[in-house]
């Protein structure tokens, strides 16, 4: 029986690891974040009340069997004039009339992924309509998901939190597919505004930890101006684990692969750097190179030594508590610095063997 | 080999045709007007510049392989709500946006029918871009489609003729389909807003008369207010004639079912008629019930008779260049006083037989 996948998150991440995990031996789910309000989700979810679509349909398109088809063209599809229309996804359009035609955006997403011939399942992390909200280190709110990810404000100001309001249970197809889960990946992505609004939902964090899956995430190549400037792989790591707590997460995968120069200069405009990983941040963790991947990851001899030379701490430690870091060149090939899906999808197929 | 027949107009009379001889035996096409310039298309044609798509998705939705499937419910959605969506049908959206993606309104319209699995060819009368325009019996002059269909005018004047602003010329797919036809279906339908504006592309009346096919028309039950008030049976066909020539139609098919009286009286506080027939009004023409259709048309020798006591006109009317009537109960059940699909589909079958 293929093993049970779950994507969490939404935006590009998402797609990325969708569309890499997709054609291999995997039982696909992606439970995805609802707190998009931009664009043309965000007059979608005014105009009709409707749950943002955004993520739901870049997520059908990652699963969709053939992506080069009209039906996948057309969902991807973006109106560039027309009264109302400029702008708007025609996938989110579709989405939008298949919520009015069978009254229930659950049954809309399923209708969705059939006529896509989606390679895996859609679920939305919470049925209910929630804001994202994020407050600065000087104390200002940030209200929206959209005025985070695109800030308006000094994008240098660090956030000190964000936060679901209202609060929003978790949908109960979410918490099952995490049960079932063999593993649970996190990120890439938006730290901020597409995996956090996904774990803030109530009941989430608890059933990722009480889930027996295997905890991967992956963190970000890139930084994001307004959302993680300055951060190192740690600080990933940080923030993920004050939503999930400590050593919830088994496999923290970073990228190593230094980008070209040329490209490096472009992203910086954005005020986008390079996450740096430094082995001196990950004090006693057992750190492994990914090709080094071959027998049952958290029991290497080495990571044996390093825990003893933590001392008393040290021995507390178990290897399979202690969540394990693993080095790979993940770098996509051409000028846009994210996961190649390729490469990404091989770390998850050793991290399942 | 299964018959060819090409079906002309548009409109609820071309969704009742298309409707009924689907799953019957013949190969199918539907050569649709391009004037329609009212609502969702009036809109799309101004903003996008593209032809009007919504003959073609009522008439896509008629051909659909399942229409009651998720995707042909898509197709005929309307938003009821939303900034510049609401009114627009899916279906014209997705056509549109088909068009801007293949960037070609035959592509646009294949591929829409490979979507719905439409079981037989839409063929745009034209693809150039006009208007309906219509004179009224006062000299004023009506701009549009949508303001001949729906009369800001009063409706009570009659139509003197109806013209295309600029003129256009036939689609070479619509000509070729006329050219292979065995038989060509006018009507039921509008008659100056579907029929006629199909019928003044040039090269399409010229073709229609060269084609071997039998011509059929389908007489409307009901008059219209604004187009056809206090048109008796006659009065259909004598416009007809003046766009087609005397004698193009073969068959003239005309309901003589009368609706019952509440539904009569529903219709006339939309000031719209139950169209008579009279005999009277078709001296010398072979005048058949429908069941008596068994043995090849126009050689029943009561017409033979009828030619006879037409004295010397009658001598030089032979029976095949004389448009035959045939007298059928096509009313479907129900309030809307409408050919029934499969009545109808009938009478197609008894002729092609």
């Amino acid at each position: 029986m293929p093993k049970s996948i779950v994507v969490i998150g939404g935006g590009t991440g998402a797609f990325t690891v969708l569309s890499g995990l997709k054609n291999r031996n995997f039982d696909l789910s992606a439970i995805l974040t609802m707190a998009d309000d931009g664009g043309s989700s965000g007059v979608l979810r005014e105009e009709f009340g409707i749950l943002p679509p955004g993520d739901i349909r870049r997520a059908l398109l990652a699963l969709s069997s053939s992506p080069t088809n009209t039906l996948a063209r057309l969902f991807n599809y973006r109106f560039k004039q027309g009264t109302g229309l400029k702008g708007h996804s025609f996938g989110n359009l579709l989405i939008t009339a298949l919520e009015e035609i069978t009254g229930n955006f659950t049954k809309a997403i399923e209708e969705a992924g059939r006529i896509l011939g989606a390679k895996g399942k859609i679920i939305p992390v919470t049925l209910e309509n929630t804001r994202l909200f994020a407050r600065l280190e000087n104390g200002i709110l940030i209200v929206g998901e959209t005025n985070i990810d695109i800030p308006k404000h000094d994008g240098r100001l660090k956030i000190k939190e964000v936060f679901l309001n209202p609060p929003v249970k978790a949908n109960p197809q979410a918490l099952e597919a995490f049960k079932k889960a063999d593993i649970i990946i996190m990120g890439p992505g938006d730290l901020y505004t597409s995996l956090a609004p996904t774990l803030l939902v109530k009941g989430v964090s608890e059933a990722i930890k009480k889930s027996k899956a295997k905890k991967v995430y992956f963190c970000n190549i890139m930084t994001k101006f307004g959302e993680t400037t300055g951060f190192k792989a740690i600080d990933f790591l940080n923030v993920l684990e004050s939503y999930l707590g400590k050593n919830t997460i088994d496999y923290f995968v970073v990228n190593i692969e230094k980008p070209k120069k040329q490209d490096l200069l472009r992203y910086a405009k954005e005020k986008k750097e390079f996450v740096v990983f430094q082995k001196k941040d990950f004090p006693g963790y057992q750190i492994i190179p990914v090709e080094k991947i071959s027998r049952p990851l958290g029991r290497d001899p080495r990571f044996l030594n390093q825990i003893k030379d933590l001392g008393e701490i040290g021995k507390k430690l178990t290897p399979a508590k202690r969540t394990i870091v693993i080095l790979a060149k993940l770098l996509r090939r051409g000028p846009l610095l994210r996961h190649d899906l390729n490469k990404l999808a091989e770390v998850v197929e050793k991290i399942a063997a």
